[in-house]
């Protein structure tokens, strides 16, 4: 029972900042979906600050996490997991906000297509994690959050294929050369933005391992 | 005797899963090598779909270690060394992977005579890899594991200088800028693959020192 | 005693190594400085043979820190904290090598003004985190400790917005994409410089932390 209590305040700590963490991700992912559908370009400035602002909120709890984790002794799941997933949400995070600023530093004007299909596949995968990662306190809910993995994998799948497809177009199409490096450069942030959502769904599922 | 016990049948599930990706390694290096050398561009594409195969076998392999991993309570060498090995030998892979596909991708229609270079020393990279992986299991081959080490590294210099070389040369002549920037990727990504491979033999090297 | 007899001697052979990492660091981003403010291309050159130099001493200090950790039972803080940090001092060099490499393969002849700007910036990241590495030895010093990583975060937040602004300018200016190209990436080479240096601050701080 001492050691019961013992494992159960890290609980208490951890998991809410896991959480606080993904559904600040998924907070991110919406307004940047959102930007990404905008046709104002004053107003797609505005979210690209509101996502600034998000990615700090995200920063200072990855900070709060790897404190925490720096003082337990005892953790809820191995502290490298713990360090592992941390980052990687921080990654899905700077990646995305990496794409928006890019889009106001470039001045781009017309949004791609194919950058709103990717965004709308990061939104998704930025809300499996945040599921995978709510579920992870419960441990009987293996096969949910194995689920949700899968899922994040998918995604990342069809992330690759519409990035593969639209830089094939944009070689074939493109003959401004910087205009296409500004492009490129927009849809492999957001191409690594489901690489990274992967690598969390990766520590997750390894994570569920060890647990079983 | 009995802990001789216990970690032998660890012995029998590691090695060979670290053999069978290197091995794995050599054919993916052996099929991108000979793409190289190919002009017909259609058979330089199913070439391309025979590395994408490989790489997905690749990723099985790294899975089987990784789930090995998680399962193991005893492992041949200290986890954290196993993590990144099989971390290493999967980013060699993906990087040949990534440079085929950028070939394909991009439509490139004649390989430079420093891309054929760089595939060979990429092909000759994964061949001591695989080499000194299949000497890991006998822990008394320390010094003709260090000289596959040493000779990865020689490769990964020698593949620098090429790389700065060929960039340098690039830039002075080439003034179509997205054909640089396609041919400047697919060599970055190829000189990669071979950084990758340094990595994975200092992960060898390390697990060497501890075990002397 | 025989405990602190047995740690004492590991800090004689990992804080003078840390140390000698970090100067060399200080003397790498001196050169450069001085390089960037340089307008003959041969000096150029020949400094950058120095970095190149230097850069293989800070390999041969890192090599040792490794070996020695690797060798070592007791370490003055935790092993993956050494690796983390001494890799980080490892890729603040990596990128300004990688910078001025650039500079000279790809014959840049001016050097932009914001590069002048990169380079002091990096310039003074380096001695901060030598300076936070000479008192890590003396766990008394925590709030100095702190106030130099505080510092390197105040460093790279301002060559962030150094690199955003200068790049939006060139995208705005230069209708060159080659030249723009290499402008480019070597401000982003400078930028990743700074990023490097906040990691090994990142290790600093928690490395304090756990010895609070």
């Amino acid at each position: 029972m001492a050691i019961l209590n013992l494992f159960v305040p890290k609980d208490r700590k951890f998991f809410p900042l896991f959480e606080a963490s993904t559904l600040n991700l998924v907070e991110i992912s919406n307004v940047f979906y959102e930007m990404l559908k905008c046709n104002d370009v004053q107003k797609r400035k505005e979210m690209t600050r509101t996502i600034e602002d998000l990615e700090h909120v995200g920063d200072k709890l990855s900070h709060s996490i790897f404190n925490e984790l720096n003082l337990s002794f005892i953790t809820p799941f191995d502290r490298e997991d713990i360090h592992a997933l941390t980052s990687a949400i921080d990654n899905v995070v700077d990646n995305i906000h990496g794409a928006a600023k890019r889009i106001d530093i470039y001045k781009v004007e017309e949004i791609d297509e194919s950058m709103v299909k990717l965004g709308e596949l990061i939104r998704m995968g930025s809300e499996e994690l945040h599921k995978a990662v709510t579920l992870l306190k419960n441990n009987k809910k293996t096969a949910e959050i194995s689920a949700c993995c899968v899922k994040i994998n998918t995604i990342e799948n069809h992330a690759d294929d519409v990035f593969d497809m639209t830089i094939g177009r944009l070689f074939e199409v493109e003959k401004d050369a910087i205009k296409l490096i500004k492009i490129k450069e927009i849809l492999s942030t957001m191409e690594t933005a489901t690489d990274m959502c992967e690598d969390a769904a990766n520590v997750i599922q390894s994570i569920i391992i060890k647990h079983a």
